[in-house]
């Protein structure tokens, strides 16, 4: 049997244990037929279809699990192609049939990936909230009245009522969020440039990028590795420089003072300031950042010439089809023609000067962890008022791509009375999206929220994101360089961090060197040797402060590897053997610090 | 004396043989008075103005040479704040008294330069010519009838005709660029945002770049360094991650086919096709790429939105003194109200599109080489057709700020008749400003085309651009490493490239190490032992690379200080010495290699 939430640990579980992709299918098929929301989706992909994908994948590559997403069930936003299936973009009269898969949807197919339909909108992906749309509003799963957030309102909720392993969505000001948050999901917002837009209908252009749905923050990124890559035929793909994060004191900037802002949602102002306290029980250090930069950064995405972009992305289809379109949208896409060239260089200059201030803040934290959206409302209280409330949900996210940045949406628990949910975005520099993902599927975990609307589901552990998401390499130190010793500057100045302590095996002796100023010892191993270690610390440098650091070694020291007593082979601090002959040998004191807290520095 | 041209060695070279600032702004005051040009200057700072200056610096730092550009006199655009003259940008209605110097003057002044006068340009910096400004023409100093390019027009005939030993420039189009070609001068056009542009008046903010109008590409790379460095009052600054460039190899991209246009002007085309022999001479590699893909993204600065960044620059003195602007460049200037910011967006994803198109080209090469100007023209040619004269002048220069490039314009001789100069400038990527300087300067040098007006002046040696401008860091092999050894392509593949061959000094012996996969040596010192020399060499490995080839050598090797016969002390293998216990000597074969040739690679 498989589970509520569809998960790809559980799911390849379920295919280790004897269940094929034509079971999946099947399962899904039953499913879909049951959904309480007739909203989800636009063109579902056909029962037989779907069987027939199933048989297809099980003739390619027969063995289960044999490859990335062998047999894993996802879902497609509605403006982004698959061949096969119409792209409407939720307007029907838009409707065309694409003549080949989206780069990232032939990317998917090709690892084994299933797509089950396409998904409901806001239409032309221009909304925060799926209620503008011909096809009705898509409901969050944890009750009908409320929204299910968008502009990728079917996908999250296909996902989170256990439809699909996973649904794409696009992302211009937080549609690959804000629904993650109403439906107690991971959105994976990948740097702009690092998945590929072809095949995707524009909302924005320069600003668009290609999310993922997920139950948990090991499988989003799991999946956008399958969709990343750079695509020359998209005019903004880039080529990654994958970007570090610190792996310990993580420095994490949080809302303060005048731009705490939950429009009166006192719920998701509590749930906020939970995960801040799961944040820094996690090790990590709270600070207090100025957001206002970065808000007025947002404002310009809809209050500004960007809106041009939606024009442009519509403009013939516009001219002849104006009736066609959602009202609002309409409303919307139509303020683009009152800014000029001028006003549309005026508003990059805008944009870029508060690029650089938002550039001090980033000084005070690594990442930022903010609400993803600060509210959430109902169906009737959004078509009330759709562009203010429409407005309240892109607070904390409309910045993240006109600045540049990657982002991860977690589940953050839900509100008191266990009604709805709410979840916080934590967002980097420019290709950090890797080194993003420890920490966010750490506060997922805490969050204990479980997946979608199975609120009760244990995070697989096996889906755990451990990895430190740097390069940092090891170097063992054993002298001078250790903590508190006069040359441990190096590594600390270089950017370096302590990974641990411990001993080196039984076969290494240690000298006191002649001469050397700070002393030094030199450490040298004797495969005919039985002691007890000697102390060392792993530290963890930069790779060019590595470089650095090991240009600058004189002899006779040099660094080569070095057994621990765990077993475990680093590069680390050697002498030359002839070098030690003419010194002291301080085996016996286990280490070079009781060797100097026994003599003096001065020995 | 001072030499006609004032080049930074030979003015300090004078400083230092007893002459002053005052000395200098004396011999300036002359000079000026005599210069047969009377349109370079809008604003020269009065004589008493001048001496003050030079008192004041003598004050502040009475050593000689003892600030970078101690009492070195330059001339500024005056689109370029200077405190205490106006700025008028060519357009006498639309001057001002700025408050305070430009971020570039201020470091300037605070590095001991002295600003000698405000010179002519390209009213707004609109042109490519010298020809469109209220204040007269200047004029090339090798024919008076000729232009001397433009914008910044009397900035580089101050520098050629030996006023100043340097100016600044602005270059949007090619600004900086070209009037160095046709004065016979360095131009350095810094990768944009390297040099903040708080206190410029924009032309297209989003691409304006200031530049160094020198005598030589290390005066012009000195002078930058003052000036670069991040302003966060800058919209556009940014914080310079410096590339680097194959030290050796270099792949030079040249025109070729139908993209070879010179306009019909046959003695440029042949000082380009005798540039391309230095530059293979010099040891590059010469590679033909397309320019098509550059040359319609140059054709969009002019020809699509990107003119409304003009028309932001001036919009509000424009509503109010469309009278006082040149004809040629309010027409210009004014075609920008045709684009709305759909179109301005539109722009952007051609350029977009069209530098995807040119990354397929610079895979092919390392740096490009162009010519500065394919052609030149009469003041009279130029008023009588100045769109399109001023067009031919921009093709190949148009390209490089939208496309993000660093460019060094440097002088590529006199045609045959010793008439007019043409120049070639030397393009790569972003951040490569350094990288590019050494063979820019060895392409000046080459060309033995003297600096400025003065033709027969010889290059002072010591301002030859040497250091390599990469920061590769040196690894001694000795073993399976070496040419055309087995893991010879692990440093090939990182990047790496061989600095040169050797020999350690007497005190090493080699090894042949039992039971290693392939074969490898055990190089070990032993400062009683006197032998020839072990061979060796140095190569040269990226930061990153070094840092994971250190990471992935076995025990018993590793890393330490190796002592050369030259007597230099380099980083390189070095081997456990409990490990050679076991091995064979084969230190009397004098290198691997050796041991390798004579008994065979399964020894």
């Amino acid at each position: 049997m498989l589970p509520t939430i569809l998960d790809l640990t559980s799911l390849r579980a379920a295919y280790e244990a004897g269940q094929t992709p034509l079971d999946l299918v099947e399962t899904i098929i039953v499913r879909r037929a049951a959904s309480e929301d007739p909203a989800i989706f636009i063109t579902p992909t056909p029962d037989e279809a779907l069987r027939a994908e199933a048989r297809a994948l099980m003739e390619r590559a027969p063995e289960p699990n044999s490859l990335p997403l062998w047999g894993v069930p996802f879902a497609v936003k509605d403006n982004i192609d698959v061949e096969g299936l119409p792209t409407t973009a939720a307007c029907p009269a838009f409707a065309y049939d694409p003549e080949s898969d989206a780069t990232v949807i032939a990317r998917l197919r090709a690892a084994g990936a299933i797509v089950i339909g396409k998904t409901n909108l806001d239409q032309f992906a221009t909304g925060l909230n799926g209620t503008r749309s011909p096809h009705g509003a898509p409901r969050s799963v944890f009750d009908r009245n409320y929204v299910s957030g968008g502009s990728s309102s079917g996908s999250a909720v296909a996902v989170a009522s256990g439809l699909a392993s996973f649904a794409l969505g696009t992302d211009t000001a937080g549609s690959g969020r804000v629904p993650a948050a109403f439906n107690n999901l991971v959105g994976i917002k990948p740097t702009p440039g690092l998945v590929p837009n072809v095949g995707v209908v524009p909302a924005c252009r320069s600003v668009d990028v290609v999310t993922v749905f997920a139950a948990t923050v090991g499988d989003g990124v799991a999946i956008r590795k399958v969709m990343e890559g750079y695509d020359a035929a998209d005019p903004f793909s880039r080529k990654a420089v994958p970007s570090s994060l610190p792996a310990a004191g993580l420095r994490v900037g949080v809302l303060d003072g005048a731009e705490r802002e939950f429009f009166g949602n006192s719920d998701v102002e509590a749930l906020y300031d939970a995960a801040i306290d799961r944040a820094r029980a996690l090790g990590a250090t709270i600070v207090a950042f100025d957001y206002a930069p970065f808000r007025q950064a947002a404002e310009l995405l809809y209050n500004g010439p960007w809106v041009a972009e939606r024009l442009a992305a519509v403009k013939d289809f516009l001219a002849t089809n104006a009736a066609d379109f959602d009202p609002t949208v309409r409303t919307i896409i139509e303020g683009a023609k009152a800014y000029d060239a001028v006003a549309a260089f005026e508003g990059r200059y805008k944009l870029e000067a508060l690029r650089q201030k938002t550039g001090k803040e980033w000084e005070k934290a690594d990442i930022l962890m903010l609400p993803t959206s600060p509210t959430t409302c109902t169906v009737e209280e959004m078509m009330a008022d759709p562009i203010v409330k429409n407005g309240q949900f892109g607070r904390y996210t409309n910045f993240a791509n006109l600045l540049d940045c990657a982002a991860i949406a977690v589940p953050a628990g839900f509100d008191a009375n266990g009604h709805l949910p709410a979840g916080v975005t934590l967002v980097g520099p420019a290709f950090t999206d890797d080194a993003l993902a420890p920490f966010a599927d750490a506060m997922h975990r805490a969050a204990r929220a479980g997946m979608g609307k199975d609120r009760e589901a244990a995070l697989p552990e096996a889906g755990r994101v451990v990895a430190p998401a740097d390069d940092f390499v090891p170097i063992v130190v054993v002298g001078a360089h250790l903590t508190d010793m006069p040359l441990n500057h190096e590594l600390t100045r270089a950017g370096g961090y302590r990974l641990k302590t411990g001993r080196t095996d039984g076969s290494y002796r240690l000298f006191a060197l002649h001469g050397t100023i700070p002393p030094k010892p030199g450490l040298v191993r004797d495969p005919s040797f039985t002691g007890n270690g000697i102390e060392i610390e792993v530290w963890a440098l930069p790779p060019t402060a590595f470089a650095r650091f090991v240009q600058n070694i004189p002899a006779p020291l040099g660094v080569g590897k070095i057994t621990l007593s765990d077993g475990s082979c680093l590069t680390g601090f050697l002498c030359e053997g002839h070098a030690v002959a003419g010194g002291r040998e301080i085996t016996e004191f286990g280490g070079w610090r009781n060797y100097i807290s026994a003599t003096g520095p001065a020995a």
